[in-house]
C-alpha cells in the first residue's frame, strides 16, 4: 500500500524548523530560568518531521473532530511543545519568551489544557500514552474517525508500569491509530536510565506486549520521515518509534551529558547555544491538515427527553451497585455519549448491564486501574461521558490518575463498588476505606453515596451532566428501598428520613449507615428521645442549609456514622461545611473505621466498627447524658 | 551444575498432597460459604510440589531467618494456603473449617500478616510479586542470606502494570532469588484473561523484562519439580514459572468453566468434588528446612548510643528537603537498619545524600512510585528500616500500595517532597496538594510536616522507631531556621513559636505556612493585634492539648493556613482533634489552595492561593471583625 505523503514541506526546511525549535527550546528556557531544554532538544527532530509532515491539525481550530492528537507523555518537553506552537502561529514569540513560566500565563512548567491545542495534563510521567489509549478508543471504534494519536515518550517514563498497561490494552484493542515516539536520549533526571540506549530491549519489550516497534535514529530527519510514514499506514497494532536520540542535541558542550536535566542555560550558555544552532529564525509553517469525516460518523449527539430510569418499590431490597448497572443502562439508552469501562469485576460492580446493552459503548480494561481511569480520561477528551467502575478499594490504585484528570478538566465518573467493612467476608484488602478523602481531596470533584437503589439511579444521571470528576461509591449488600420512584435528589442536596419540632439530636449517615440512622432513631424513639436523621447521599458539593438547620434544631448534638476511616470523607465533609458556615457549638459523636478490619459478616463487622444502630443509639444517648 | 533436591518426599505423596490441598479448599470455602475454591485448585499442584520437595521452612518458627518467603499474590487463593499451612501441621483442621473467613479469626478472605506465616497482606492484585522484590533485595544485597522468595502469582494480575515494574526492578537488581509462578488458569472474575493460555506470549514479555521463563504444565508434577529445583540453581535473573493449569482441576463439573470465580461449591457439589478427588486426607508433613546462614551476615543489629544529627544555625535559610537528606546521612550512620529508596528524582528529594554516604543501603527504584513502596513494604518485612522518597504528587501513584501496607502493618517512612503549590514554575502536576489527605486516611499513619530544617532532622529521627507508616512532607525552597540545635519536636506535639497572655487570634500552620503565619503575626502585632503562633510540625497524631489550650485563650479564632487542598490535611486535622475533645464554639477561617494552580514563583503562587503572611493576617483581621 503506498500513499501520497501528506505534506510538501522539504527535510531541508525542516531541518531548519528543528533548529528553531532548540533555539526556541533554550531561549523560551533561559528566560524563565527554568525548565527542561536539554529534553527538549533531544526530541526536536522528531517533532519537526511530525509537526511538517505527518500530523494533520487545523491549527486555527483546535477542537475539530479531524485533528490528529498530539499528547507530550513527556511533559516536562514543554519548551518543545511551545516552540511548536509557535512555529505554526498559535503562540507568538513574545508570548514564548516573557509567557513561559510565569504567573498568570497559560504557557505552564508542564502542559494543561489551559492551551486550546493540549488535550490532557501531563507531568506525572507514564500518564500521556495511557490517555492516548482512550483517545484512540474513541477514535476507532466510537467515531469511527481517522485522526491518529501521536504520543511524544520519555525513555524515563517507560520504567512506570502504566506504560505497560498502555501498550497492553493498546494492542489488545488494536489500536493502529496510537503512534508512541519515544525519545530515549539515555539519562533521566538524576542520571542514566536503566537501559540507556538498548533500543533493542525495549524494542523486545514492546514487540512482547504487542505493538510494532520501529528503531531508528532519532536525529536522522529522513529515517524518522520514512518511520511516521510507516507508523500512520494502518496496521493492526499500535506502532512504537524507538528513537535513539542525545540529550542537549545540537550543543555541543552539554550533549549526552549528565547533570543538565532540568536546568535552563546560563545566558552566556545559551548565547553559545543559539550561536551554535545557526541563530533565532522566524520559520512559521504547518504540515498537513485533516481529510473532513463524513458527518454522520460518530454518536455525540446530545441527548434528548428525559431519561426512563428504572423504578424501585419501597422496601424492596435492592444493593446499590445493581441500581447503578441498571441505571447506567438507563442513561446509556438516552445519551450515545454515555460509554462504560470496568476493570475486571463488571459482574461485581454491575457494569455489565451496560456491557450487555452496549456492548460497543464498553471497554474491558482488566486488571489495570491506572489505565481505566486513563481511558476515561481519553474519552472524555472527545466528548464522551465515560462511567469508570472498580472496586472502591481498588481506585486508589488510580489516584495518580485522577489527580491529573482533575487538572486536566475532564468530566468522568468513578464508580467504587464493595466500599467499607459491610463487605464482610472478603477481608480489609478488598474494603474501600480511604475512598471518600482520595476523592474529597481531588479538585472540582463531586462525591456521592446513595444510600438505596432510587437515590443511586437518579445520581448516576446526575453524573452524566455533572462537571469534573464524580464518584458514585456503592454497597455491595442489599438494603431496603426508602425512597419512591420519581424522588429527585440534587447533587449538593441531603435528605431529611426523620424531623419533629422536637428533635434532640441529628443523626446522619450516608450510604450503608442511613440504615443504621433508621434502626438508631427508631430505637431511640422507644425510648422517647425524637431524633433527625439525615441522609447525606451527596458529601461533596454538602448540604450545609440542611445540616445547620439540624444544628439549629437538635442543639448541635451530631452523632456522623461512616464506614470509612476517620479521616477525610463523610465526618469531615458535615464539620468542615457546618464550621465554614460559622456554626459553632457542636456536640459531635463520630463514628468511623477505626481499627484494621478482618472477616467476617458485613453486620458483625458494622456492629464491630460500631456503626450498626445499636452504637448509633448509643452514642446518641452519650451526647444527651442519657446514658 | 547439579545438586541433591533438598527432600525425600515423592512424588506420589506430592500427589495425595496435592488432592488434599484441593479437598480442604473445597472444605473451607463451603464451610465459610464464600471463597476461591476454583482459584485454589487450580494452582494446587504447584503448592504441593512446591512445599513437600523446595519451600525451605521451618514452620515452627516463622520468622526464623533463613526461611524461604511464600507470598500469595492471588490472594484470594487463601483457602490454598491455608490448606498448606494445615498441611505442614501449623493450621488445625478445626480451625481451617471452623474459622476461615469467620469474624474475629484469622484465616480471612484474603492472607494478612495477623497470620505469623505470611510476610504481607495481598488481594490487592499486582502487590505481592512487588513486595517480593523487596524481600529479595533485602536477602541479596543486604543480609547476604541464601532464602528465596516464591511468589504465587494469577494469571489475571500480568495485566497491572505493577508486576511490569517488580519485574523489570527483579532482572536490574539480579534477583535471582525471586521466583514467580504464574498460575495461568486462563479465566479470570468475569470471564476470559487477554491472553488465556498463550503462554509463549507471557514468556516473551517476561523474557523482555529480564526473567528467565520457564513454561511448563502447571498439573505435571515432575515437570512442576524440575522447574522449580531449576528455577532454585543459581542464575542472575528472577524465574517466572509459567504453568498451564485447569480453573477447578480435579472436579470435571467445573473444570476450564466459566461463572465458577470466587464461588465456594453448595454442599452437594462440594461432596461431589470431594469424592472425585478420593475423599477427605489427613496427610501431615513437611518440606526441606533452610540451612543455618552464619549469625555474622546481615547488619540488622540494633543500634546503640545518640544520634549526631546535622545542626542548622537559626535564620540560616535550609530546604527541609536537603534537611532531610542530612537527617537521614545521620540516622544512616547511626542505625545499620536504615535504607533508602527513591523514584529516580534523588537529587531533589535530597535522598542522594544517603546513596552517595551508604551507596550499599540505598536502592535506586527509577519513575516506578508503586514499586518503590512494594520494595519498601519488603525491605520492612525483613526487619529494616526503608526510607522511601519521591515528589509529594507522585506517591499518590503507590496509594494503593500505601494502603496494603497499613493492613501488612509494616514500619517504613515516606517523603514527599516538592509539595504544594510553593514549588512554582513546574505547575500543577507537580504539586502535591493530596498527600496529606491520602496519607492521614491510611490506617495507623503518622504525618509530618516540618518548616524548618532543625525539626526536619528531629522528626527524621523519630521515624527511625515510628510504628507503621510515617510521612514526611518537605518543602522545596529554603526558609529560615526557626529552632536552635537540640530543640525537641515528639511526634504529636506542636510548637508555639508566638505567644503572649493576651492572644485574640490563632494562627496555625505547618511547614511553609509557618514562615507566613509569623510574617502575619509581625504585621497584626503592628496593629497591637497580639496573635498566638502554633506550628503543628505533626499533624498525625496533632497535639490537641496545645490547640485546646490556644483556642481557649483567643476566643475560639483559628486562622489556618495550609498549602494542601481544603480536604482532609492540616484544617481537618485541627478541627477533627478540636471538636472530638469537645471544644466548640471554634471561629474558623480555613485559607488552603481552593483552585487549580498555575505556574510562577512560589511567593507567588502562594500569594494566588492566600496563604501568604499578607492574607493569613486580612483572615485575621475579619475574625475580629478588624477589617
Amino acid at each position: 500500500m503506498t500513499r501520497t505523503l501528506p505534506s510538501q514541506i522539504d527535510l531541508d526546511t525542516v531541518a531548519e524548523l528543528a533548529a528553531q525549535l532548540r533555539v526556541d527550546s533554550i531561549r523560551s528556557s533561559t528566560a524563565a530560568g527554568s525548565g527542561h531544554p536539554t529534553s527538549s532538544m533531544s526530541a526536536a527532530d522528531l517533532l519537526a518531521v511530525l509537526v511538517a509532515r505527518h500530523l494533520r491539525s487545523d491549527w486555527d481550530h483546535p477542537k475539530s473532530p479531524d485533528n490528529d492528537h498530539l499528547v507530550f507523555s513527556k511533559g516536562h518537553a514543554s519548551p518543545l511543545l511551545y516552540s511548536v506552537f509557535r512555529a505554526v502561529g498559535v503562540v507568538s514569540e513574545q508570548e514564548l519568551l516573557g509567557g513561559y513560566r510565569r504567573f498568570g500565563q497559560r504557557l505552564q512548567g508542564h502542559p494543561t489544557p489551559v492551551l486550546p491545542w493540549v488535550d490532557v495534563a501531563t507531568g506525572s510521567l507514564g500518564q500521556g500514552l495511557a490517555d492516548g489509549v482512550g483517545i484512540a478508543l474513541a477514535g476507532r471504534y466510537l467515531e469511527r474517525r481517522s485522526y491518529r494519536v501521536w504520543v511524544l515518550c520519555g525513555d524515563s517514563e517507560l520504567t512506570e508500569g502504566s506504560i505497560w498497561e498502555a501498550l497492553d490494552k493498546a494492542a489488545y484493542y488494536e489500536l493502529s491509530n496510537l503512534i508512541a515516539i519515544v525519545d530515549v536520549n539515555r539519562l533521566g533526571q538524576r542520571g542514566p536510565t536503566e537501559l540507556g540506549w538498548d533500543l533493542d530491549a525495549y524494542a523486545r519489550r514492546a514487540e512482547a506486549f504487542g505493538a510494532r516497534t520501529l528503531v531508528i535514529d532519532g536525529h536522522d530527519l529522513r529515517a524518522i520521515d520514512h518511520a511516521m510514514a510507516a507508523a500512520a499506514r494502518a496496521d493492526d497494532r499500535p506502532t512504537v518509534i524507538l528513537a535513539r536520540t542525545v540529550k542537549g542535541k545540537g550543543f555541543t558542550e552539554v550533549e549526552d551529558r549528565n547533570g543538565w536535566h532540568g536546568k535552563p542555560f546560563p545566558a552566556d550558555m545559551a548565547e553559545r547555544a543559539i550561536a551554535e544552532l545557526g541563530g533565532v529564525r522566524q520559520l512559521a509553517l504547518r504540515g498537513p491538515r485533516p481529510a473532513a469525516t463524513p458527518a454522520t460518523n460518530g454518536n455525540r449527539r446530545a441527548a434528548t427527553g428525559a431519561v426512563t430510569l428504572p423504578r424501585y418499590a419501597v422496601g424492596d431490597k435492592v444493593a446499590t451497585r445493581k441500581a447503578y448497572g441498571d441505571a447506567l443502562v438507563a442513561v446509556g439508552a438516552h445519551d450515545p455519549r454515555v460509554v462504560a469501562l470496568d476493570g475486571e469485576v463488571s459482574n461485581s460492580t454491575f457494569a455489565d448491564e451496560f456491557a450487555r446493552a452496549y456492548p460497543h459503548r464498553y471497554f474491558e480494561m482488566f486488571i489495570a486501574e491506572q489505565q481505566l481511569v486513563a481511558a476515561a480520561t481519553g474519552l472524555s477528551v472527545r466528548g464522551y461521558r465515560p462511567f469508570a467502575s472498580t472496586f472502591a478499594a481498588f481506585l486508589t490504585r488510580a489516584h495518580d490518575f485522577i489527580r491529573m484528570g482533575a487538572i486536566s478538566g475532564v468530566d468522568l465518573g468513578l464508580v467504587g463498588s464493595h466500599a467499607g467493612v459491610e463487605i464482610g467476608a472478603d477481608g480489609p484488602s478488598q474494603m474501600g476505606l480511604e475512598d471518600l478523602a482520595m476523592l474529597r481531596a481531588a479538585h472540582g470533584s463531586t462525591v456521592l453515596y446513595p444510600s438505596d437503589a432510587t437515590s443511586t439511579a437518579a445520581l448516576v444521571e446526575a453524573m452524566v451532566s455533572t462537571p469534573g470528576i464524580s464518584y458514585l461509591r456503592t454497597t455491595r449488600g442489599a438494603y431496603p428501598v426508602l425512597y419512591p420512584a420519581g424522588e429527585t435528589f440534587p447533587v449538593g442536596g441531603a435528605k431529611v428520613l426523620r424531623a419533629s419540632d422536637r428533635d434532640q439530636v441529628t443523626l446522619i449517615g450516608a450510604g450503608v449507615t442511613v440504615h443504621a440512622c433508621l434502626d438508631a432513631a427508631d430505637q431511640l424513639a422507644q425510648e422517647a428521645i425524637p431524633a433527625r436523621v439525615l441522609d447525606c447521599y451527596s458529601i461533596k458539593p454538602i448540604d450545609v442549609a440542611t445540616l445547620a438547620a439540624a444544628v439549629d434544631a437538635t442543639g448541635g448534638r451530631l452523632v456522623i456514622a461512616e464506614d470509612h476511616h476517620p479521616e477525610g470523607g463523610l465526618g469531615a465533609a458535615v464539620t468542615d461545611s457546618l464550621l465554614a458556615a460559622g456554626r459553632s457549638g457542636l456536640s459531635l459523636a463520630h463514628l468511623a473505621v477505626r481499627a484494621i478490619p478482618g472477616s467476617g459478616s458485613g453486620a458483625e463487622l458494622l456492629a464491630w466498627a460500631g456503626l450498626d444502630g445499636d452504637h448509633i443509639a448509643a452514642a446518641a444517648r452519650r451526647l444527651l447524658d442519657r446514658t
